[in-house]
């Protein structure tokens, strides 16, 4: 079958023949329709994930048709369309995962990374990171929901808001193009929250009740015009930005970081004690988050921003996403 | 009436007569028997704080007698045993006053920075601010449970946590004393934390089950060893010490924060992302939550450490206080 | 001024000439524009509420502008239009407000019962159980959402429900036609119950995506196809209906009435327990919960259904009501 | 190996030798040192249980040592001591599963129902359905909190109440007594509710702080006088009782009933919905619930009182806890 390989850290996308896997017991064989670029398979790219060997070929927004199950299982059969996002199968074993906490689980496996992905014709991956996608989305629409669209989703509906509230998202790019519309769906007063006026048309079309620029105007201060954000989804992974508009938060406010960044930012004790305020983390989810994701999208016709391109233009479709141009999310199709 | 006062920002107390106050139309006046000494009354002393002026009186961990109330109070009566803490009145009409969220008052009033407080003979408040004291605590005990007490005795049981979880209490001084106390006693695994063993055998005799030297040892990993905190109670405004416990935050952990500081703590969204994290503020708390402090407080016998002065000696009271040397709180009694 | 009196229990209203009322020092005066005609106004007309004294004028319901205000009053002031809903007042100084829970005052007022109320020219309310009507809603479609709109806004923005998550409205009156599109409009799968396929049309353009006939088939079942609802709002006040639909709830499912009825329900502890499940009730909410609900019916563009009548007409304007014969809210113009 | 055996409803129990059981590959071989008896137990005596077949060996609440394990099973090792509860395993496929909410599988089993049980020198179990047993814990002592135990510690631990608040545990016999010590070990203010004055002694010991006969008084009126419970622990099933304390709840008090039964209570929407109140059930928990709950009871030296019987003696120890006689739990050991 025809892959896109990442053959050592630094390295280009090569396109090359290479064996067709074989599901193992516990694993589901996909022949994949679709695939998103996520900004994380930098990590692939790039190098430096725990765990990471190569060859190894990237891709942990894959939809594709189930082509054969390993003999354990039993809940997936030839024929479906199915998804793999970033969460990419558990142990079952460990403390956390005995909780029935998989996304935490200590021995988790991220697809793409820990075993190939999906930017080639096939994939495998263990019956437990498997998802089913429904009728009314279309592969390509499906595949970045599976790690951006879960991402803000998850993060969104587990925040504790309640409908109404203001919610502020962070950042107009692949995640916060999608925030801004569950957020919108779900009832919020959604405020859009940019750098420059680029993208507010956009914003307010996406179902943003209001739109700040924070280039223009100190993005706190406006939010607390607004009578202060009750949430603040960070979705952007720039630490500066989101120490600036940490004093938007109104009362009982929370900010949440969506974004994965190791570069640290700077809240104080007062700031948060007063108002009683938090910060928070949310890390994707599970595979039955990605059905309840796409069941919310279908229901409200979410639908990602996508740009197509041919597995064989991987490194132009990669580049594009790097150099942030993309509007906003790139597909592969084998 | 005798009291302590602060004539400038940076003077010291004098001890004078000045006149007796009487209740305005909304006000009870107070007969003190105990003022706890609190870190905060810096704030008069040193001056600075929003809405201070001079010459002022001090105190905001006061109990004492009715003595008179206002025409329009009819819930306290002369005679009645009764307490004021950090939380000195709201104005009612306000938003988050008109949501019950009197603590968050716009227009909100500290006793002994707003209005003349509890280093004195006698003091006023207005009714909102009043707490009634159980008999089984004696008033110099009560003291500080009005302000150190209920700040952690509020955080501890608004944060979530549940009975068995592994809660670190760092910082073992005014509040972390208590904090140890309440969280034993509402079954929490508590952990104290301190950077010397000066305190173990202390830590373990108010109930800690685990104590931590981050002189000797890596505070975050010590945590890790009994699972990962699901609650730290950061008690000491130190936030270099705050930001190097972050990592011994279980899943699902949270930071709270209850020491006032403006110096920022750094933390990252990829620490909070995995096992979704939070660090969090809680403010005080008003004048039921003080009632509900006392009723567990005797309840479960907690009681503060505590060192009696008359209030002549206020100004040897405060310097002990300022340099960490009370164990733990200091009262006065006029 | 013009206004529709009971003077006893089981009269008719008498239309008549009485004193127009001035507003006490906490109070304010308002020239109603629209007034709701709520069920519960029943309790004025046949007697038997707590506390209800004869002459009474009724209405809960009431959105005017303000004339005139007492000399406590600071935050309202004349030319405002605000609304009065049920929860008409409360006395600050009882445990529960003292814990900000006006809604479970000790002493609570409700409008048009404890005092006089909308169906009239004039009426006086004390300042806390005031709201601001945004400029968004006529008076006319404001005046229900103080009563029917709080209800079942408050209740499903507080059951702890999440987007996406399967909401069953039971009943599609006054209250159910305004859930089933707050439902949908916080992003719920919308269930609308009915026992009659008479309201089909209308729930699935109210924002219904599934209906269910329960005259024709098991509601319990037909909820569980579904997945089981997280959430059956009961708002039509039939025990045995609400009864009947319990097993249709799904894992950590909440049954949640908002209809105030004596009659109990009939639920086994076998029931709950096998899920996770509960039955819970929830009691209208407070003037700033009013205006949340205001707000979000301006932003979500959520109107009831009314049909207005003149003051003069009230005795067959409340016919239709109580013949369950309006669709679905009537409101008097004075 | 000895086993006590059930070989058709309604028969007793016949001790005899039969085959000693081999673990599956996903199972653990133990050798039996305790099992407790539960009244769930009649199920497998009296028949009736759905999917339950005979011959049958009960027992859920069995401690004892690992003996072996199949060749699946890398997580339990030979000589541990470990505990099986009610939840005696799960599909890890249906949607609860991949949600992660075992107790909730589609196809879950309960141990000494669906397999063979502790009532024996020997049993199996699935891996997932082991849990650890601390050695603070005899095996004789940790056999009841395995079903006993953890379904009244889960229950309060996740019922949202917080330190200090009023619960009432309804019923002081085998779930009743391990609750008031959970509850007085959490700092809740326990209150202990019986038909007699028999246990009040008792209920003082085991950490009560007030003591109700509802043979004498009211229940509910006396609940009140407390304050209002936050939470009533139904413990025992009798629907008529639980239904006659209902009223005892305070404001958002919860009926939370943990004991199974399907003869329904009756509870008016109107007396839920004042005070914002609600019933709920709770059913036991997971094999990491188990190991929470014990470590919580080595950690607070809480103590199940048992008599403890020869497997031989079993018809005897059977009837004594049919009788209500036991003080408090049954205990076999082979
Ligand atoms: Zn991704
Ligand atoms: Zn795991
Ligand atoms: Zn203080
Ligand atoms: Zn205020
Ligand atoms: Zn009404
Ligand atoms: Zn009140
Ligand atoms: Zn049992
Ligand atoms: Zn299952």
């Amino acid at each position: 079958m025809k892959a896109a390989v990442i053959e050592k850290a630094g390295g280009d996308f090569i396109i090359k023949e290479v064996d067709k896997p074989s599901p193992s017991k516990n694993e589901v064989l996909i022949k994949v329709e679709a695939c998103g670029i996520c900004h994380s398979d930098n990590f692939v790219k790039e190098g430096g994930f725990p765990g990471l060997e190569y060859p190894r070929i990237p891709g942990h927004e894959v939809v594709g048709i189930v082509e054969e199950v390993g003999e354990n299982v039993s809940n997936w059969e030839k024929g479906q369309r199915v998804g793999v996002g970033w969460h990419g199968g558990h142990c079952f074993e460990c403390d956390p995962c005995r909780r029935g906490d998989f996304i935490n689980c200590e021995n988790g496996k991220v697809s793409g990374i820990h075993y190939d992905g999906g930017y080639a014709e096939y994939m495998t991956a263990p019956k437990e990171a498997i998802a089913n996608i429904p009728e009314e989305i279309s592969s390509a629409d499906a595949a970045p929901l599976l790690c951006a669209g879960i991402t803000v989703y998850n993060a969104l509906r587990n925040s504790g808001i309640r409908a109404g509230d203001v919610v502020a998202v962070q950042g107009i790019g692949g995640l916060g193009h999608l925030a801004i519309q569950y957020a919108a769906k779900m009832g919020m007063r959604t405020v859009a929250v940019s750098h420059s006026n680029d993208k507010q048309e956009l914003a307010k079309k996406l179902g943003a009740h209001h739109f700040i620029n924070t280039g223009e105007k100190d993005g706190a201060e406006e939010l607390q015009k607004l009578g202060g954000a009750k949430l603040i989804l960070a979705t952007a992974p720039h630490s500066d930005a989101i120490t600036s508009v940490v004093d938007g938060l109104g009362i009982d406010g929370k900010l949440l970081m969506v974004a994965a960044t190791g570069e640290p930012i700077e809240v104080s004790p007062m700031q948060l004690l007063m108002g009683r305020k938090s910060a928070a983390g949310w890390p994707s989810g599970t595979a039955m988050d990605s059905e309840d994701t796409l069941k919310f999208s279908a229901m409200t016709d979410t639908k990602p921003m996508i740009e197509e391109f041919p597995l064989d233009k991987v490194n132009e479709a990669f580049k594009k996403m790097m150099d942030n141009k993309a509007r906003f999310r790139v597909v592969l199709k084998p």
